[in-house]
């Protein structure tokens, strides 16, 4: 990189009234946004979008499967450095998630432009559609259809909770493009997010230097008793469905804890029937939740959970069906580009810590074609996916400046 | 008694027609019985009662509640003893929970009329209104009026699940009565009743002498946490009100089992919010049905309970509201009457247990001011409250015969 341009710095104020600009883009009334995927208000976003990249002198394109992407020319014709993220969001969202990653992007631009920079590789700012998930399943659609992990014609058919379909959605707001998916090759990829978590601002730490994304493993138990009269049925002679739900809910709590580093468990659903105060139930249904960047421990996590559970199921008398609804493995990010996270964060004075993500993005899909990695700003309480979502005016400069700098400096050489 | 009374036996057979022929009026396809409180089908069931009684000579009253009495006439003027019961079901119920108590009742009047006897005491055949409380709360309305432990006016407005009021559905079958309540004092009070639950199956018992009824103790518990992503939020971070709810269901279920004894603990009814496989539960709603004959220990187990709750809630962060949502001292039947059940049934060549009652039956109206009983016969599989309810006719025959012996013991000279 040019050391003259160490001193670079995004305007945080002007990246902060484009968050507010896409944020009155299907606003709900009290606060947060309502802009769900390839719905009448993501087109008046992605319009928006568009608007400030042409105005910023980008290249757009639109491809088969929705992605904006605004190309800044290069010295060269190599592949080029992509910084993006979304700006779908679920139906009671923020302002930061995913927007924050798509507008630093165009603020880094607009920070080249005034520079009067010509980079040597070309530099792309990418909105991807249908991160979220929450109209059409599964998420991360236009980033896995980009990068080959998906395939175009079968996404196009899906059909979203509302009964619409993609490919006739993507048609109804103008933006199904014509540009081929999977898309051209990346140099690399940089993602700047909110963390959705509490961990960045309870440690008082400005950027999070992602190392990875977490393996998910989703399952859904079923377990089976027999119902009968609370008051008549001594305990031992009970079948209790419930009871064995709970306890499994205990197991994979204190097995996450016993666990220790990044190991999450959770049940977040779980139903009885017939779900009465004075009746024993027949049928639990749960679901359990566990996570870890490591994928060894992961898997023997998951062993452990489903043994105590069919051993539980037989101490109890429960018939029990174990479903695996959902697995992904770990995905890591490039060492060397984590690595440039916590130089630049440094040497820009921030406090700066190492972490995996809880969550699904767009970066992960990139990560098995190029160098890709991720810069996390905390999230005020941890709080996102919800209307409460905020992230302070510093943080969001201090994540722009590190975007910034890193856009910088692999804009600079060909890798 | 008379001693050539010993051999006295009810015509099982003729017991058991009846039970078929009530249970054909609202039989549901496939069987069982919906003969919900004060539907055309309880006025049916009622109107079929009300022959039986007058086709055997009884004096039938209806009284302001519409419990329907059927006199018959002792060589005195004393007060009777009662045989009772319900014929009122659960929307799903079966052929014998209530309805066998009630047309035993007729069935030892029958044989008395056969046997030409004049007892001392009038005996008195009764089915009291809503027992279930399936349609209107609370249940044993009935029975509870008759004895003056609740206020008639009070429950003549109480509206049901449907909207309508207990002195117009009385009205429009034909059963608001007049005859006072409370009604006229009994000198005693015998219930024949299926156990409902699955002890004397298991023990291969034929009668169950029962003590009493178990207090009980239903508790709401309403767990505020915060919801958060369930993949960002590190396990010692958490507010998760699900994890609470589960921890206390198992937490009761040790307690009873540690405390032994007959004491219960259900958690029927567990609901979590927003019940997402990937969203820590920001709120848990359950209840916990705690059971006991003494109230001393059901006293002690709950206070554990609610202290547990108490120092979990500190523990976790969370917010906690609990909530009693019913509360019933245990009910003790009359030490002699229960005597009599066991030397009855042991005389009769049947195995008997003393057993505690898990569910509310009429007699614990009549316990505080008479001495009353209830006699037990199993239940297939424990199963009641369910169209799979069968209790088999030779246990109909043994559970008959002890009943009439009692009431022609406790009719043959004035208590």
């Amino acid at each position: 990189m040019n050391p003259s341009l160490g001193a670079a710095r995004i305007q945080g104020e002007r990246l902060g009234r484009r968050l507010e600009e896409l944020g009155r883009v299907g606003a709900l009334e009290g606060g947060g946004v309502c802009r769900l995927a390839l719905t009448p208000e993501d087109q008046a976003g992605r319009d928006l979008v568009v608007r400030w990249m042409r105005e910023l002198g980008l290249e757009v394109t639109i491809d088969r499967i929705g992605n904006l992407t605004g190309l800044r020319r290069g010295r060269t014709q190599g592949a080029p450095v992509y910084v993006g993220s979304h700006i779908d969001t679920v139906a009671t969202g923020g302002l930061y998630d995913g927007n924050l990653g798509v507008l630093a992007g165009l603020e880094v631009v607009e920070c080249l432009n005034e520079l009067g920079l010509e980079t040597e590789l070309p530099l792309a700012v990418a909105a991807f559609t249908n991160e979220e998930g929450a109209r059409f399943a599964p998420d991360m659609m236009g980033s896995a259809v980009h990068q080959g992990a998906l395939e175009l014609e079968a996404m196009l058919e899906v059909i979203g909770i509302d009964g619409q379909r993609v490919r006739d959605e993507l048609a109804a707001i103008g933006y199904a493009g014509d540009a081929p998916c999977p898309g051209p090759r990346a140099s690399a990829y940089l993602e700047l997010h909110i963390e959705q978590g509490p961990v960045l601002e309870e440690r008082d730490v400005t950027i999070g230097a992602v190392e990875g994304v977490q393996g998910i493993s989703w399952t859904e138990l079923v377990w089976g008793g027999v119902s009968n009269h609370a008051g008549t049925t001594p305990m031992r002679l009970r079948r209790d469905a419930g009871y064995a739900a709970a306890d499994l809910a205990c197991f994979v709590r204190d097995l996450a804890l016993e666990q220790g580093g990044d190991q999450v468990a959770t049940v977040g659903s779980l139903r009885l029937e017939p779900d009465l105060v004075n009746v024993i139930a027949q049928r639990a249904r749960m679901t359990v939740d566990l996570r870890n960047t490591d994928d060894g421990i992961l898997r023997r996590v998951e062993r452990q959970t489903e043994e105590y559970a069919r051993a539980l199921a037989e101490r109890e008398g429960l018939h029990l069906e174990q479903r695996r609804l959902a697995r992904f493995a770990p995905v890591a990010f490039d060492p060397r580009l984590v690595e440039l996270v916590e130089r630049h964060a440094t040497e820009l004075g921030h406090r700066v810590m190492r972490l995996p993500s809880g969550a699904g993005h767009d970066a992960q899909m990139f990560a098995p074609n190029c160098p890709s990695a991720m810069i996390f700003v905390p999230s005020q309480g941890g709080i996102s996916h919800n209307v409460r979502e905020y992230t302070t005016p510093e943080d969001i400069q201090a994540g722009g400046d590190v975007l910034l700098r890193i856009a910088l400096e692999l804009t600079s050489s060909p890798t």
